[in-house]
């Protein structure tokens, strides 16, 4: 069928190839001619303004957004008035859910559908497809339904979940799945991205303990300040985590895609002596925590995780000067230096 | 090769299984002769005794230990009158890495070789193959390669990682390796379980958020104690948690053996209701946290997820008084009734 | 100064005590006739109704608010129709300073003066004295001085802080503080509830360790599922919660109002029995993780101290359900029993 | 009475003046003659020789160790040889309690006692008089008594715990408490400090949080990687952190002896220039959680607050490399630039 994409960035380049591939036409639109153009060259449709990608879509017409998640409401504003009843905005980026609420409400105003998509894949997504959480009207969603099973990366050589044969057909098991309303596919992207941050967290820090295993080789000096290590001969390990990472990726508990990346990574560059270590987050991981806080149920986990990010960002500065402060004041504890 | 098995649960039972398969000849023992003649059938030779055992093994022997980490060094104690020098003993239970340091010095002084061998797969391994993670001498550990080989898993289906192509070739792709000398088997394997509760942590608490994702619908009261929800609105989905545990096996970034077991499990039962939510731990996640305490690393994520057990099992219930306690005095604030 | 007060709760009764302790005049009004009464007993003048409680001020007229956070607008809506430009309204209870910041604004469009006031002292503030946390524009704050002073413990017994008579005269020694524009008296008394919250559960946490210290004495089975436990012999301990929290008070480190009352409470009953330990929260600390997540920094130790109480409310069932599944599926480890 | 001591550092010296101001005679001996010969001018009997203090105490002797935890051992093998049955070894610095209950055997052996005192108070027990936490026999506490309720701050200002009139009498009101058998002090002790740690976090997360409440003043850029702040009018406020501090030492919640010092050091620099941020831990916060995990109860707080000290110390460097290199993988992610 044919759709129409503005934000031709890493993710929407990529999602405009697979579909292309798939047969589908596109008309595609980016703030930079370049960047239109090398889409373009894909077999993409490339127009010049916002009012060019909506004349060139044919009513009801489909248009998917994937642009950062502070530019949509002046990209929705560009686009609305040139929309009619019946045309389907799609929003496929990082939005907050919250936002799909409201912009579902402000779009239904002139008759135009609003479907939201959690988008996840990254860039392995143009090849291995991206797994599709979607919220919206169910009308919509069965007329998207061949962009969607396009993008989603089908069954592929994943096993059946043992009982899934007693269950309803469900796209789910092509990797894409209707979730519910207005913000139920940015909702479970959301969570998604949270558990994510926990999962990346776990491995982070399991490896983490694993690199320091050699701790018991550096002698520590014996003061007030520092207990010394009572235990040096259980810490003499120099393991080799390239190939930690490696062995794990087959027949252990803990494989994942998340942990072949990681393989990859350590296998390039055992030290990652290429990254400083200030990591970021997007929004999900906050809203994640957020909602479990608003939920009243514990989220100790992923908000550990989104805390780790900030702290490496030097989030907590202040508050460890604080705790020197302390130190002095009760104990006249001097700081070590670094 | 020929090789002894001694413990013959799950886990050995199926080890002894997957090694005849693949052509060894194994010599079997458990205390109940029932469980001997079962795995007899398939084709092992049971015997009666630890020396019936012992005997039976062609020196140099090698004898594989599948007992519950508090019955090690009982077993121990029983085989080594019987053993010789450069009989390997080789343990592939949940045993603590400090208790393999200590074995390996033990058995040392009769010439014996202490082989720690990490194992995971869990009831699957049959099937799938074991990961084996493995410390000790590297001559022991050389001989008993085509065991190692049988029980892991091999390379499979899974892709190669990237960049391996320049590494020198490894056991680690076949799914074993050996790691250091004593304990670094068990000390990867516990490592390995830290990660893992943190994963199964974060997939829970996720499911969790989405769970209560319709928590605006309950309308709380007006009272002083609690405070109101902001923003029922926002919290009015009834997720299908079957359907969004299936999507995210295809194509997201937190795929993994772990989601495939809880797409599994919810397809069988959305509510869990055959639950009731006291998680135990095996010690390798204790272990972990205290390693990180030890090495001065910190494991904020592995520990919250360690301590979410224990609290799952009722260990916070006189500090939760003490918070109600505390509030009475303060505050007068009674307790809400369950 | 003459001033009115709305809700007469625990709190509400008892800062009017202490006002006309102080010789203020108090016009006090609540929904149930005998609790205006039996303020009204004190020396305060009760009324029958909004109307007559703003008649009886004499303008520019001083009415605080003490009622549940919920029910704040709608008082706010009952009095606005009969106040007056330059009439001042106090909120006094536990709202939400991002509520104070919209409040002011809509108040403003009348000419009313909005301050807020984050209150802590609880059921002891009567005879101590509150410490007061105000927001708000200068002028009303200057206005309500002799409130704030005779509401504030004053100076006391505190001894003074060493430096600050370098620093400029500060009512901040009195016990209230005007901190800033309109929110920020609650934005402080948040973060206030947020750090009680924290405190609280670190007692709470330790006074835990001390009463399971005897946990050697109980002797574990050994099973595959649970892993014995080591060192028994250090775990030998039953120490007197009581005595050991009355000796924290005097000299140590550790020593609190919170930690007084902790004694006061385990001097009561030892064993907390009449408690059950499910621990409300009343919205503070739920915003004060929230300000940290908006910010980017971390709040490892407030939030996780916020979880707990949810968890101690059940709020983490259905998450610990699916890790007794997960563990089912991938070990066959069946959950042991309460 | 007549009591001797060995380590004279801030802790030791200060010790030694209280006990002589009470009238007590100290023998006195540290490795340095200067430091004997400093504190022999408050009227202390200096030594020059382990030897010359033994005999010059009179038996049964009562010889106090404040000597780092790492030279414990060292020193009782020097004073041992010397010690006759019945004499008193009172180990005041911050042992293990693990090493209590095993010097406690090792000096039975000649009939020597040994004694384990946890000593809170820091630099201003001078003054304030210490909080002792003891561990032992009967006997030998009740023997030290006139010492301990020396060195205790006594009842002080400090209001009596309503209901202690209706237990038994406990020195506990004094501030020093008999806690139970051989290591018994020092656990109580180590549990202490735990706490003091999750306190002084909770501190130093909400004042953080204050710090950062201008963060809305600060303009994000909006790119695909960072989420723009949504509400940048919440984060306005700029506060004054020594006043708020300050303030909240009379009448609130909050009210501690740390927050006294937290005053102090906030009058003194607002900024904390002075500090870097680098928090040492001197074992009892990790030995605390590990009694914890010992125990299979909960210790969130205190443990985040443990691990947020290594992280200050960079313990997660290589963990937050790992993210970034994740992220890398599986996104394309770069990192931004401190």
């Amino acid at each position: 069928m044919q759709i129409g994409m503005i934000g031709l960035g890493r993710m929407g380049s990529n999602m405009v190839r697979r579909l292309i591939n798939a047969g589908h036409e596109c008309v595609v639109y980016a703030r930079t001619p370049a960047t239109v153009a090398k889409v373009a060259a894909y077999g993409a449709t490339g127009v010049a303004s916002i009012e060019e990608l909506v004349e060139r879509l044919t009513p009801p017409r489909a248009l998917w957004l994937m642009v950062p998640a502070g530019a949509v409401d002046e990209t929705v504003a560009q686009i609305l008035p040139h929309f009619s009843a019946n045309d389907i905005l799609i929003d496929g980026g990082n939005s907050y859910y919250v936002d799909d609420i409201r912009r579902a409400k402000e779009v239904a105003e002139s008759g135009v559908k609003w479907i939201d998509v959690g988008t996840s894949g990254g860039v392995f997504g143009l090849e291995r497809g991206y797994c599709l959480m979607i919220g919206g009207d169910e009308a919509s969603v069965k007329t998207l339904d061949p962009i969607f099973k396009s993008l989603a990366p089908g069954r592929g050589s994943v096993d059946r979940t043992p009982g899934r044969e007693r269950l309803p057909a469900s796209t789910a098991e092509d990797g894409y799945l209707h979730c519910g309303p207005s913000g139920a596919g940015h909702f479970v992207k959301m969570v998604h991205n949270g558990i994510e941050y926990g999962i990346m967290g776990a491995y982070a820090e399991g490896l983490n303990i694993l690199k320091h295993a050699n701790a018991g080789k550096t002698v520590d000096s014996t003061d007030a300040e520092t207990t010394p290590m009572r235990n040096p001969e259980l810490y003499q390990y120099d393991f080799a985590l390239p190939e930690i990472a490696e062995v794990w990726r087959r027949g252990s508990v803990v494989s994942s895609w998340l942990l072949d990346l990681t393989a990859t990574a350590l296998a390039a560059s055992p030290e990652l002596t290429e990254f400083g270590g200030r990591v970021s987050d997007s929004g999900e991981g906050r809203w994640t925590s957020i909602a479990a806080i608003d939920e009243g149920v514990p989220a100790d986990i992923l908000t550990t995780a989104l805390y780790a990010r900030f702290t490496s960002r030097e989030g907590s500065v202040f508050a460890d000067k604080l705790l020197s402060a302390m130190r002095f004041q009760f104990g006249g504890h001097e700081e070590k230096k670094a």
